[in-house]
């Protein structure tokens, strides 16, 4: 079970995303739970002002040390809780990085607008910083929302019998094989065959040789790091194999 | 004005989300258009269905051709669509993407489930499969979201006067600077005088130097890859004097 308290000036935008698909059923299933709040009901401000202008000049709205630290405060936090502010100057999230947040009880996420944070709040809260991609958004919301989504795919229980996280793409360093269902041919595109003749072995080599040349054809990055780290003995010979095709 | 047409099982998780903050005021303004359309109205299988178990075995379910093919060809086209699977085994989105596909007027997602597409839906749709990071989801939609939430500040009139995405992180190749607001103290926590001082030139340039230590200090790739291609000679400057800074 992880509970998410999620600090954000958009606390619908969270709840809603959160009553669709797998992740609602995690909530109703007691897997996670999720809890949207929203720093604006802790101004001290008359006018309930949470941003004002950046000290030293520029475009944009800066947030407010005083709110953030008191919605801060009001969280009860234990020795297991993890928190993070969404950031574009955080650490790039990956699925190693979420693997180990699935090991935590409580994740504190903080959403900004990202004009900009005061700097003192991530201070205060001795946030870890993350990112979930070379691009900017508008806010910390979508960003907490993947997250939460990717997260809790390794919590136990969470992905009922029919999905699987086993073969998902990265588990282990590659990207997934291509995937076919009925029927087998549609609009003059047939199944390859090896998927159709129930030789289990075989279609099991076929699927981790599509791995391996759909992880070089698309992410080198990926692939190189997998060459360097295999020391599987049918994952040796099978990427020989693959490397005398791609060569052809 | 870009429209985006939305494919996905979850049409109303993309216009909930759709319908807040700067994103919803886009709308408004007519700067861009979400449509979500879902692919199970296009189903001709009498419940309905949309996925099936996939050839070869194997857990997960697969989304089918037929509502898929049929979906898409109900969209109408131009030379000018661009068309994404948003998948974790595309190529991996950044500003860069973002900046370019900013200058379309038609895109449209293709959210699955990650369990997986029938691999003929890429063949069939050409489309360009992208990936917002190296982390699985359980859906398309909020990659989908995150792309339409990017691409969308790049189009002029979308930002208004309060905000700007000259300053933001990556749009030249180094993190953000801290950012400070009112109060000059607070819990013991004073504001770096130098933003004080009214001194433009002195705020620019410590603004400038921030950008490069948060980015040496935080994305040790993005500062050496800035090093690299940096030829502004008040930058090389700079540079020269955060590396002293840095060794001591």
């Amino acid at each position: 079970m992880i509970n998410f308290d999620v600090m954000t000036l958009f606390p619908e935008m969270i709840s809603q995303a959160c009553s669709h698909s797998i992740i609602s059923r995690g909530i109703v299933n007691g897997i996670i739970s999720v809890n949207p709040i929203n720093p604006r009901d802790y101004t001290k401000d008359k006018h309930k002002k949470v941003d004002d202008t950046p000290f030293g000049g520029g475009a944009g709205m800066v947030l407010m040390c005083q709110p953030y630290f008191d919605c801060f405060d009001s969280i009860e936090k234990d020795s297991d809780t993890e928190v993070i502010i969404l950031s574009p100057q955080g650490e790039v999230f990956n699925q190693e990085i979420s693997s180990e947040l699935s090991k935590k009880s409580h994740i504190i996420l903080l959403c900004g607008h990202y004009e900009g944070f005061d700097e003192r709040i991530k201070e205060y809260t001795k946030a870890r910083e993350i990112s979930i991609g070379d691009y900017v958004l508008t806010g910390g919301e979508l960003p907490a929302l993947c997250i939460i989504d990717s997260v809790s795919r390794n919590v136990e229980g969470f992905l009922g019998k029919i999905e699987s996280a086993d073969y998902d793409s990265f588990s282990d360093g590659l990207l997934e094989y291509p995937q076919y269902t009925k029927p087998r041919e549609y609009n003059n595109m047939p199944v390859p065959d090896v998927l159709l003749n129930g030789n289990h072995a075989e279609i099991a080599k076929w699927r981790r040789k599509q791995q391996m040349i759909v992880t070089y054809r698309k992410r080198r990055d990926l692939f190189d790091k997998f060459v360097k780290q295999c020391k599987d003995k049918r994952d040796l010979k099978l990427l020989n194999e693959v490397r005398k095709e791609l060569d052809d």
